[in-house]
């Protein structure tokens, strides 16, 4: 048995992107109080600036992307109601069936027919059916989860224009609507627009801090002051209202500035999926920050990559390549060349 | 407004069918005790009879063929379970919700693509993954639900071969399987086996005396001693401890007398569908005693058939026609003659 | 071993009372229909005539007191709202935990303090608090349920006055009220007022037919029109919605005819406590049909009076008596008998 | 209108107490990893620090000690069983709930007749019953939650003789022990014995180290190594996986050197109660840092001290102080001079 090269190559997720010593810094002056309390300072201004970029008038701090779509779907949802998402999404394939046994929601995938990870609004509208309404014996449709960027599907950017058309469909059919932001600010930089065009027409969105941005916990949960104030209450029950939360959202704020660097990541993955597909493997057009590759023998290209001293994870059958602000083009061309000397 | 036709012809379900004065008779004599406290004589009688039938060592009465599926899924599921379901199954489509909220398990259904309600061995493997294994972090797959024969379909007929080649690959995974046989009576006599022939494998089956049968009230549960022991208790907690059930057990054992005679409603279904077809309809070819019919414009067909006094249901685009007992040849050809010539 | 002196006595419970042959020809000859899909029209009439009776604008059949109650708690409660019941009552102590894994709530016994089964408007007050008010991150009280009669109290009686003070209590700070009526029956007629006269100011009462007046199967939620149709979606969910449950009400309605007779178990129970007393036992003096006997070694006890063919169960540390219309004042003689003479 | 004396002075909660520079620098510096998908090392030496202290096998970090508590109650319960706490645990009171609605258990409050925060073993045997015995329609009984310090009842401590006999009587009956300890630290200072001690025989334990220890976010949950395993699933589902948790693990790390400080935060609370009866307040004799005062007018005694700029929260009827570590000795004499002075 050969030893792994070093150093290791870590694209098995961006949540691997540790804090530097700005983030670091900030963390340790801080303002803080008790945020169960009194709210604590420096997460009120996170939340307040998150709102503000997100174009929602209020929101929440959590622990995690899982807790702020845990608690959406919780206060959306009434029990047993049904609700529709593309297929792959984090809330139905990622969080442990939450959305089931605590949000009470049964589930209904929607294909990805309009492109990667985007249903066509005929799709939504067929899935539908007759939504919240119906005689008293039937199951009611009552959400869209929307998931932008969509991570299962590869990163993949549902565009303004796309994300309105959905919108129409499900507001016409008085559906709710939820987005799962946690990459949406890669979905923004990609799409050059503000993350608020994005956000057109939901009910609530989430996003994570903690998803190549650097920061080590934290993510957001917006909406409206009334539904926010419900969500303040969730959390607690959950178990997620935490005391000085200052020092986490002082990293969140930190990674705030530099949304704007993931650019460089979404170059790197091209740089990645290109050198892959010169060496013939299929892969994906990356929109953003993630390279999906086929593998007739998954098991075995997964086992050969880790003989590399590259990490990956499988998704779907895929090998998925996620690229972050920890990993630098040399880091992408060391990878190349590892790959393509590897035997 | 004109006066609808007299009588009224209804093909809305087949759980419409009303008990006749034999079974009358037989719930009016029927030795009866307290369910909860000792175990009602009559009932401990039909679940040993329905339990011989259905090939499986014991069963429970339970008030309706719901709970008999909520029971079963909420002993099979842990919290957040994913489970499979051939797509527009009872338990995803007409059970409100309960499989998530109360059973706690996250739906996806399979797409029918070995024929109407049954995905094909490959279908069901690739949507198991890495079933009830995998990092602590991950969605488990832990339970396949089928359902013979499958309403949504058209009361499509699962036989004895395609049934074990997804059991086999179902239990090769580790996964339990439960199979909602509210109409596995149906299916039997459809393709003139046991009902036995058709559990074979599966830890848990649900039937039903109501429906096609003329029982007004009761469906069962069967499985091993300790699953029904264990479903006895969710049975209480549900709210499905009754007392005297023998004077529905009664019934119930009556509708099981009845089983053959369901060829009848098949054959009236054919009948049907014949007719439908010969009219120009588009229609299935009707397996059991559901016949469905596509209908381009859903509403104002539904409207014209209610017109001519006859009643049916929409199901998922198309209109169903439910055959049953209280429904005779004369009734068919009734129907036909007002589609014929109503304008 | 000697064998049981025949018969055996049957105090277990009131729910032991079987149908007679008048109940059962009402059953057999019951118009029926889909309760599901159109409504049943007998129970159409029961839910009517129940309402009426309890005083209440709409009522809802179910299967069992059980599911009556729970779906009262899972419709009133929100997701871990505290709620108050006398110490003992049957949603904390008999209903197997299912006010808290389904309804979500978090129960408070009240202690007894103005006699057995009725705590005082002062203890009521104190345990409610802030009631449904407070910070976001309190417990919540939203809820009272009372019970009349009080079955672990012994069928302790709370009259209407004591009800109307307990209720403006409640309502004075915002707690909405159940009041479980599986035995309301048997305290109007120890009263001599109409059933109504102890609903005052309810949201929702749950009856039952199945204690005491012979019907086999059957219970009853009454409340607002808005509550009813929130009622049926949920009793659906549970698995309670049944078809032809004409035969069940049918009972039912013949149980309501015979009301006043419970007057007679009433007097047997007094008897049955009188002859207890007389030999020396602790009992309570019956408001109703349940009388209950201190018993020092109650393991013991029990086994004796098994011996003699007199069938009792255990409640919190004494033996329970419960008198029924299946048992007439030669049984309590025969009862008495046995006891003295038993050795 | 006047201004509040400044400064403020915080006894609401001793969770309001900030990291210093000590404990910031060490999250600054703190070596970190993704805690989801590797564990974190920091987390790591947290987690067996903590385990060992604990006497117990394994610990997982969480981000609060609700969560760790839910986390417990959910792994020990099954559905609908029944829970017994002392009045007023933070698992009945303080977690609106999610002990009901989330982990499925119905409460029962055990009286404190052997002291403030502790019942006898006899109230517990008598509450324990057939425990997780009877019949399969009775409620069962399956856990015991204990609290130490009991924070409602006063920061009042359970020496490690009684809880020995507590836990006898609970492990003799069949029930699993759980053992809030968000403060047994202060227990183990104030008994000067090792938490180890505090902790024998119990199933799993929380234990906080926000709560007058400075650290801003975390707790812990510990018991073996299996019930860990349980453990982390759960966190991840209720959205308790976090990243980088490093950071917050350093602070807590700190927090641990410090426990020994609490003995002086005991000395500041002795004090206080000390002046307070004095003055003439009834107050307790506080065993480790809560001080609860009687208060005939509560909420105009609320609102006299708040305009003396002492903040305080009340709990059960009483005014509660909590010392902590960021309130000096000279700060305690301020609090009894402003009162002394306030009119």
């Amino acid at each position: 048995m050969t030893l792994s090269p070093d150093p290791l190559i870590d694209f098995r997720s961006d949540t691997v992107t540790r804090p530097d010593d700005v983030m670091r810094q900030a963390m340790a002056k801080a303002e803080v109080g008790d945020n169960v309390l009194d709210g604590d300072p420096t997460t009120a201004v996170l939340e307040e600036r998150a709102a503000r970029l997100l174009g929602m008038p209020a929101a929440l701090w959590t622990p995690s992307g899982t807790m702020a779509n845990l608690i959406a779907l919780s206060l959306h949802l009434q029990r047993g109601d049904r609700f529709l998402a593309p297929r792959g999404a984090h809330v139905i394939t990622d969080e442990l069936g939450s959305a089931a046994w605590l949000a009470g929601g049964m589930a209904d995938p929607l294909e990805h027919d309009a492109g990667p990870g985007r249903p066509t609004p005929e799709t939504l509208s067929a899935a539908i059916g007759g939504g919240p309404t119906g005689p008293y014996y039937s199951l009611r449709t009552t959400l869209l989860c929307l998931e932008n960027t969509h991570n299962s599907a590869g990163g993949a950017v549902t565009p303004p224009d796309e994300h309105a058309r959905l919108l129409a469909v499900a507001k016409e059919a008085g559906l709710t609507v939820h987005l799962d932001g946690a990459r949406l600010w890669h979905a923004a930089v990609a799409l050059e627009v503000p993350p608020a065009a994005l956000t057109v027409g939901v009910d609530s969105v989430s996003a994570c801090f903690s998803k190549g941005l650097g920061a080590p916990v934290g993510s957001v949960l917006a909406g409206s002051p009334e539904f926010i104030e419900r969500a303040r209450r969730m959390r607690q029950m959950l178990g997620g209202g935490v005391r000085q939360s200052g020092v986490l959202a002082a990293a969140c704020l930190v990674a705030l500035d530099r949304v704007d660097d993931l650019a460089e990541s979404h170059e790197n993955a091209t740089r990645l999926a290109g050198g892959l597909a010169e060496h013939g493997w299929e892969v994906n057009e990356p929109e953003t920050n993630i390279v999906l590759a086929a593998a007739p023998d998954l098991e075995g290209r997964l086992k050969w990559l880790e003989g590399l001293g590259i990490r990956v994870l499988p998704t779907a059958g895929r090998i998925r390549f996620v690229v972050h602000r920890d990993l630098s083009a040399a880091d992408i061309e060391e990878t190349l060349h590892r790959i393509r000397t590897g035997g």
